[in-house]
C-alpha cells in the first residue's frame, strides 16, 4: 500500500521514519508493506529529516494512481478540504489529524467519502486512541458526558500555577520557551484547540452538529493565584476541561476552565499529558490518557489508521452513526447550563458589601455553599464562594448585577465546578 | 443480525437486556437491528431476569441458519472450546468472554476461526476496550511494556489494605461478603485470573504463545502489614500487576504483587477499578481505566464486538498479527528477570545479623538501595530493605542462603519493585 502525505512538518516526517523504522512489526499487523511513497511540501528547499522523495506537486500525487492513501498533515481548513476532496473523488483513501478542517467540515466529509475509507485518530488527544474507543469501544451505550483535558499546552500551564504557584504571564513565557506554546498562544489558552477536538468527540457520542461558533468557549488567561489558593484549598484541581454532556434530549457542549475534586482520575492527568474521561450508561466511568502532541505519537496515531485501512478498508461510520440516529437531539443553550460555580468578589472592606452580594445572589436562587473571605491589603478583600447547582444565566446575570450595583472594585471571576 | 446467547448468567442477561434498552442507538450505529434471538441455559426452570426466549439444546441453536453470532458466555474451558468450533465450522461468528478458553486456546482459535470473525474485547478488563486500544489503536509501536491492574478482586483488597491498614484475612472476608471475591478465592488473589488475561495481551503486543504454566504467577495472600508500611513510608503503592515487557528478543510476562511509585499515574488505579498502562515506542505510555468486571460493564464490551461484527465482519486478525510476525522473538525465563526487589527479614536482635544478610546479598550483587531496622519486640527485629536493579535468580538464591543460614526467625518476604 503506497501513501502520499501532504504536509511533511514534525508529524509528517514523523510518519515518514516511523513506516521506515517499524517496518517489520508494522507489515506484520497490516498483512502487507506501507509504503511512504512521497511527501509533498510547499518548499523544496527546506532540509527535512526524511529520506523519502519529495515534490511541490499535489496534483501530481492526487492524480497518481499507484498512491492508495493520502494522509493530509498540512494544516490548514479550506486548502486541506479541497485537497481531501479531490483525493476522495479520486478514491483514495484519506487519514488527517487536521482538527479545524474536522470542526467544520466533518459532516460534509462524511457524506463525500461515502463508502471510502477516512480517518482522523490523531486529530483528538495525538496519541491516545480516543476515536477507536469512542467510535467502536463504547458503542453499546448511551453516553452520559465526556470530560477532556485535551490541550497540552493549557494542562502544562495549569499543573504548574497549581504545584508550584506560578502566575499566569511567567508560565505562559516558560512554556513559549519550551516550544510547548505558539507566540500567539490565543489558539491553546483560548480554548479553541480543545474546542475543535471536543465538536469531534460530540458527533461520534451523539451525532451532534455543531461548530465552533455555537458553543461555549472559555480560555485559561483569566486565572489567578487567588483561585487557585481557593482550588488548594478545598481540594480541587483546575483543568482547562471539554465536556459533552446529554441532559434530556439536550446536548452540552462547552470548553472551560473547571474545578475539578481531586478524588476524580481525571484530575491526576497532569503537565503536557492528555486525558478523557468518558461516562457511558452500561459501561461507567473509562478513562483514556496519554500524549496528546508531539510528532511521534501524533504519527503513531495517523499510523494506526492507516494500518485499519490496509486491513479492512472502510471501518466504521466516519462519524460513528451510519446516519443521524434518530433521536430528536439539540444543543443546549449556553444560558440553559447547570453546574456548580465558583465566584470571586473583590471588595472593598465596609459592613454590608457581603449583605448585598448574598442578596443579588438569593434573589437569583444561587445558593452558596461554601465561602471564604480573605483581606487582600488595609482596604480591600477577596470574597471566595463556591454555590450549589445553579443555572449558567441566573449567575451571568448575578455577576452583572453585582458590578453594576458598585459592590466590588473589580470585575469579579468565576469558573466552573465539575464534580 | 440475530444472536444466540450460550450461557445467560450475569453477563448473559445483560447482554440481552441492554440489546433491549439502548436498541435505538445501537442500531444507529451498527447500522442493522441487533436481535438477542435466543439463549442457551442448562437449568429451563431457573428464574431469569431476561425477556429472550430459552433453550437447553445448545445443538438446535448451533444448527440454527437464522442465527449469525453465537456469544459464548457459559465459562470453562473445553466444553466451550468445543462449542465455538461448531460454532465456527458452521459460519457463525463468535464473541466470547471468557479469558480462560483464550489463554490455553487462542492460537487453535485464531486457525479454526480464519475469515470468519472472532472476538473477545470483554475478556480483558471487562469494560475497557483495551483489546480494542492495542490491537488497533497502537499498531505502528513496538510495544515496550504492559503493566496492568487486571483484577478487581485483588485491587480492592489491597486498596483497602494499603488506605486503612486492614490486615488480608480481614479485608478477604469483607470481599467474600461483598460479592467481590469467591468463597474460593484463589483464581483471583493467586493471580490465576490476570495470568489469563496477560497473556491474551501477550500475544496482541508480541505475537508470543505461552500457556499459565509457563509464567510467573504470584498472588498477594503473603503481603503483610508490615509491607504495607514500608509502602506508605516510601511513597509505593501495592497492586497485583500484570507486566509484558520486551527487553531484546526476550519477552517477559509476569503477575505478581508489585509495589509501584506513587507519581506513576497507574498506581492511582483504586479499588474495583482496572487500569492498563501500555508504554509504545513511539507513542509513549497511554493507560486505559475502567470497571473491570459487572454484568453491565462485561455486556458493554460484548456487544462492542457484536457492533464491530455487523459494522465490518472481520475486522483486525484475531490475535493482532496476520500471521507470527517473524521476529525470533521468545518467553523469558523466569530466572533471568531483572528488576528491583523490597526484601523484608525477620530477624533476631544480635550482633552480625545484619551482617550476615548484607554480605550474602553482596556476594550475589545484590546492591541495597534503602533500609529501615524496626524493632518487633524485646528480642526480634525486621529488616526491611529495597535492592538496586537485580537479577531474580540471584534474589531467590540469596533468599534461600539467608534462610539456610539460621540468621532469620520467619521465611524472608519479597515484592518486586516497578518503576
Amino acid at each position: 500500500m503506497r501513501i502520499g502525505i501532504i504536509g511533511v512538518g514534525t508529524v509528517g516526517a514523523s510518519v515518514a521514519n516511523i513506516l521506515r523504522d517499524n517496518k517489520n512489526v508494522i507489515t506484520a499487523r497490516a498483512g502487507c508493506e506501507i509504503i511512504p511513497a512521497i511527501g509533498v511540501v510547499s518548499n523544496l528547499n527546506k532540509k527535512r529529516d526524511v529520506e523519502i522523495e519529495l515534490t511541490d506537486d499535489v496534483e501530481k500525487v492526487l492524480n497518481d494512481e499507484s498512491i492508495d492513501v493520502i494522509v493530509e498533515l498540512m494544516g490548514g481548513i479550506e486548502k486541506p478540504y479541497e485537497i481531501i476532496k479531490k483525493a476522495l473523488k479520486n478514491g483514495k483513501a484519506v487519514v488527517t489529524a487536521n482538527k479545524a478542517l474536522l470542526a467544520y467540515h466533518r459532516y460534509e466529509l462524511q457524506e463525500i467519502a461515502g463508502d471510502t475509507a477516512f480517518e482522523y485518530e490523531a486529530a483528538v488527544a495525538g496519541g491516545i486512541p480516543i476515536i477507536n474507543a469512542l467510535r467502536d469501544g463504547l458503542t453499546a451505550n448511551h453516553i452520559e458526558s465526556i470530560r477532556g483535558i485535551m490541550n497540552g499546552t493549557c494542562n502544562y500551564m495549569l499543573t504548574k500555577m497549581i504545584n508550584e504557584g506560578v502566575d499566569y504571564e511567567t508560565i505562559l513565557k516558560e512554556a513559549q520557551e519550551l516550544g510547548y506554546a505558539e507566540a500567539d498562544p490565543t489558539f491553546d489558552v483560548g480554548g479553541f484547540d480543545a474546542a475543535h477536538k471536543l465538536l469531534i468527540l460530540g458527533s461520534i457520542a451523539y451525532g451532534i452538529d455543531a461548530k465552533p461558533e455555537d458553543i461555549l468557549i472559555e480560555g485559561i488567561q483569566n486565572i489567578s493565584h487567588e483561585d487557585i489558593d481557593f482550588a488548594n484549598e478545598f481540594n480541587y484541581s483546575i483543568k482547562l476541561l471539554t465536556i459533552a454532556k446529554k441532559v434530556g434530549k439536550e446536548i452540552e457542549l462547552r470548553v472551560h476552565p473547571s474545578l475539578i475534586p481531586t478524588t476524580e482520575m481525571i484530575s491526576k492527568v497532569d503537565g503536557v499529558m492528555n486525558g478523557v474521561s468518558v461516562v457511558g450508561d452500561k459501561v461507567g466511568e473509562t478513562m483514556y490518557y496519554g500524549a496528546g502532541a508531539g510528532g511521534d505519537a501524533t504519527a503513531s496515531a495517523v499510523i494506526a489508521n492507516i494500518i485499519d485501512i490496509a486491513r479492512r478498508g472502510k471501518g466504521s461510520p466516519m462519524l460513528g452513526f451510519e446516519k443521524p440516529h434518530g433521536e430528536d437531539i439539540r444543543l443546549m443553550s449556553k444560558d440553559d447550563i447547570r453546574t456548580k460555580y465558583y465566584l470571586r468578589f473583590r471588595v472593598e472592606d465596609k459592613a454590608g458589601v457581603l449583605a448585598k452580594i448574598a442578596t443579588i445572589l438569593g434573589e437569583r436562587n444561587i445558593s452558596i455553599e461554601k465561602m471564604i473571605q480573605k483581606p487582600l491589603n488595609r482596604t480591600c478583600s477577596h470574597i471566595l464562594l463556591s454555590t450549589h447547582t445553579s443555572v449558567e444565566k441566573d449567575i451571568i446575570e448575578a455577576l452583572k448585577t453585582i458590578e453594576e450595583a458598585g459592590v466590588v472594585t473589580a470585575k469579579p471571576a468565576m469558573i466552573r465546578i465539575e464534580d
